[in-house]
């Protein structure tokens, strides 16, 4: 029982997607104009700048926020390091909080420079998603741990299968039929994994889709950080996955996240917009 | 209680790892030279010349032949290309008998031109698969469902996971004490899952771990396809994952393949052989 993506309020664009062409204030008036019913920012748009002021500002546009992102990466070779990125996520989900973004986005990292430990890795994401999710209850954000593709492994994500993000959400909060911690899952990171269709439905069973980010794979794909695709102009199934997450109860935005340094990051603004919409309608 | 690589009757040499610079008669002589217990060959070393001279050139070198490497792609939009696409690969195998190879390696192929349909593709590899074993089952050569690295799902293989390939040997084959269905296993497409201890020890544990492949991930990595680095020099606990295959069972050659089109393919073939067996006894 999909939800009719032709109805753009169930529809959100990461800023991500437009290249970070223009300030924040002029991506929020394109994004609201455009008839989107959210925005996800990020950090780089936000901090040095005036946060009440933007949030005043996406607020004013009647946009939600479904999203922060990112979190600094966490492991670290030295404790006082692993502190350190602890800090600066604890700074930016109080400007999430002011933005009155829904979750704070945690792409974790990956391997601390020189290690070949990926499990001391994910014991370190595991320590402060604890740390964080406490704050981000506290303050009334909740934490989307993204699991990203396993080609980023080593040097973004040690977390990689939906599935074993779920299994952090369990071990770290427990079952509840309240989660603070969830999931934010993007079609292009778990579109090849055979137990996706499970996975998104034990996701959306326990509460724990937060997000859920449309793109597609191409064929070929030039370059696997920035060669994303339009929805309907790769391989995904993104109707299919958006179906089993809507299923399994899902009922938050879909959010349209595509990277992409020499196709939709060249176009002007407006018409990623109308073709981002175009495609939430047709190819989503 | 892993076994020790300084004795490299232990060890074989895949022969992409050497750049395809000469003719596969030379190679087999390095390879048998350098003091390699076993060697891979690949089919476009072997297609159109005489496979029993090859073969013969082999035996008389004392190599063993690890695997065949590798099958043609299976899925397909028409049941006639499909047909076509296993019927290649029965010739394939009719060579990997003639060679004396313990395995027909299988890299089972991505989406059709054109298709969205990843659960299609697998069903499709599966069904080929079934016919190949008995073919292979029949001639005297094992077949090994090599799972490639998430990353090359849409373009070279719907099989991503260690698990999902074991899944599928149990499907196709049942359980037994003596498969003629298996993997292989290439430190590369694995080492980032969650899951991949417990993977091979389940394949160990089943008689199911049929090859063996150690190289190494780069960081940074400048192409998914042909930059994979030499053991010690990237992220991949290869040792550990060694000792994991041999704590569960597995006593076959420790196979070097390294696609490496700027580094090691550059290189004279002696030195690559030198290096790569240097770095197995010290760094795999």
């Amino acid at each position: 029982m999909a939800r009719d993506l032709r109805d753009l309020s169930c529809c959100a664009i990461n800023t991500a997607t437009l290249g970070f062409q223009v300030p924040i204030g002029k991506v929020i008036d394109a994004v609201a104009k455009a008839g989107f019913g959210g925005i996800a920012p990020w950090r780089r748009e936000i901090e040095g700048g005036d946060v009440t002021a933007i949030a005043r500002q996406i607020r004013d546009a009647k946009l939600k926020v479904t999203g922060y992102c990112r979190s600094t990466y966490i492991p670290a070779v030295l404790r006082e390091d692993w502190r350190k990125n602890v800090e600066a996520n604890r700074v930016a989900i109080r400007d999430a909080v002011t933005l009155g973004a829904e979750t704070f986005v945690m792409v974790v990292g990956g391997l601390p420079k020189g290690s070949r430990d990926i499990k001391g890795a994910r014991a370190q994401v595991q320590e402060a998603t604890t740390e964080l999710l406490a704050l981000g209850k506290s303050l009334g954000v909740k934490i989307a741990l993204e699991p990203l593709h396993p080609v980023y492994a080593a040097e973004r994500s040690c977390l990689t299968l939906l599935s074993e993000a779920l299994d952090w959400c369990d071990a770290i909060e427990g079952k509840t039929d309240n989660p603070w911690l969830g999931t934010c899952i993007d079609v292009y990171h778990v579109w090849w994994d055979p137990n996706v269709r499970n996975d998104i439905n034990r996701a959306g069973k326990a509460k724990r889709i937060f997000n859920f980010h449309v793109c597609d794979w191409m064929v070929p794909t030039t370059d696997v950080l920035n060669d994303r695709g339009m929805m309907g102009d790769g391989v995904i199934d993104v109707k299919g996955l958006r179906n089993v997450a809507e299923s399994a109860g899902y009922s938050g935005l879909v959010e349209v996240e595509i990277f992409s340094a020499d196709n939709w990051w060249k176009r002007p603004m407006d018409e990623t917009l109308r073709i981002s919409a175009e495609r939430l309608a047709t190819a989503s």
